[in-house]
């Protein structure tokens, strides 16, 4: 049987496949998220952590509004249209990206800094760049599947808040605003996201299509640790020749 | 005097300042080309520089596509088309695609393999996507920046079949033909291109936008070597999870 004549999985199946391929490549096991969470980083490695991944922090609502931009479906839109919301927050100073600069003054960095991304390390950059445009260039159904490390978001930010509070008592625990908004709103999330895949992606072909999406994403999140790690956990350090000097 | 009032650099400075801006970023000082060059790369550490820069070369002519998809000068698309043939060949087994996987061959990979791209790194992917990206959706003259970096290539070439022939004499000379055919041509196309750039970059804010073009292409050089280095270099070695199963 040629793969592309492959029945779709049972709706269960298909689930259990995706959280199992996610679950296995999801970037708690990668080693700067073990050492954080054992307690193990310095202030310096928490602060490049909390800089590269305010970049990650900003293409998720470009990428949700690109995933809304291409939604034909006024209920799919109205709900998808909330996770933007979710990150740009009603006013300024409000939602996730606030959220998150709050937590980089809270590691003790400069807010207008982080803001501006200046010092964000290059491979971090086309890692998180690329899923924008996964959500451009793939089926919508993909783009939506890519979503769905949110699977495993809960778990981890639950525990990250208790490692924090534990190991890093010299960040004040309001800081974690941003964990702690992150856990029911990524279950919600998830939920509706893993509703709207095994509806939409009815043929074996396209089930392996999500499937693959989704490792992509989680290779992106994975190489945004392994940039991190290079240049501020491995003997020797490398990072690239000065990539945030001025050119002028 | 603001950035945006200041006078275009004359021409020489400009051509200056890109120079500095490439030289010194260039990867041809990453650890990985030295210890290319000083000889002491296992087999295995060659063959998967070898593999992942295959993904960059089939990047080569789809930037290259891109950028005369987007001219409207017959006389300048002319001139670019002749990359693409560079690389695509004028039939199948012609071209610098099929001496890349001579060469590929040549240090004991399978070629069908490494045709696949099914081996290679994702925060590769990544960053040569990120090229295809730059030369879509920055401004044309950055676009035709952006390829600079051929001012050093020739130099580099000229230096790596050396290097090769006395450090890695296991690998037969004339599988060393792309880099043999890459002096003339990278010369060539780096005087084509240079003469666009200094005559259509026309102010001050242009010109640094050239630069940033060409730094971004660097960022992209380098950081395909940094994934290689954390892969098979660095110790512990930092591979992604399972990256190149089949997830069927």
């Amino acid at each position: 049987m040629t793969e592309l004549s492959r029945a779709p999985l049972p709706k269960d199946a298909f689930i259990d496949w995706l959280r199992r391929e996610g679950a296995r490549r999801y970037h708690d096991h990668h080693p700067v998220h073990i050492r954080m969470h054992e307690g193990t980083l310095t202030k310096e490695q928490l602060q490049a952590w909390v800089l590269n991944r305010f970049y990650y922090q900003t293409r998720i609502p470009v990428k949700d509004a690109i995933i809304v931009s291409r939604s034909e479906d006024a209920a799919f839109s109205r709900q998808w249209v909330r996770r933007i919301h979710d990150h740009i927050g009603a006013e300024d100073g409000d939602g996730g990206l606030a959220l998150w600069l709050r937590l980089a003054e809270g590691v003790g960095l400069d807010r207008d800094r982080v803001a501006s991304c200046v010092d964000v390390l290059p491979g971090v950059r086309f890692a998180c760049d690329a899923y924008v445009q996964l959500v451009r260039e793939r089926s919508f159904v993909e783009a939506v599947a890519s979503s769905l490390t949110e699977f495993f978001a809960p778990d981890l930010m639950s525990r990250r808040i208790a490692a924090w509070e534990k190991h890093y008592p010299w960040v004040s625990p309001d800081m974690l605003a941003y964990f702690r908004s992150r856990v029911p709103r990524a279950r919600r999330d998830s939920e509706e996201a893993i509703e709207y895949v095994v509806t939409h992606a009815d043929t074996y072909a396209m089930q392996k299509k999500c499937v693959e999406a989704l490792i992509t994403k989680t290779q992106i999140l994975w190489h945004l640790l392994d940039c991190v790690w290079l240049a501020h956990f491995a003997e020797p350090r490398m990072a690239p020749p000065s990539f945030a000097e001025d050119v002028s």
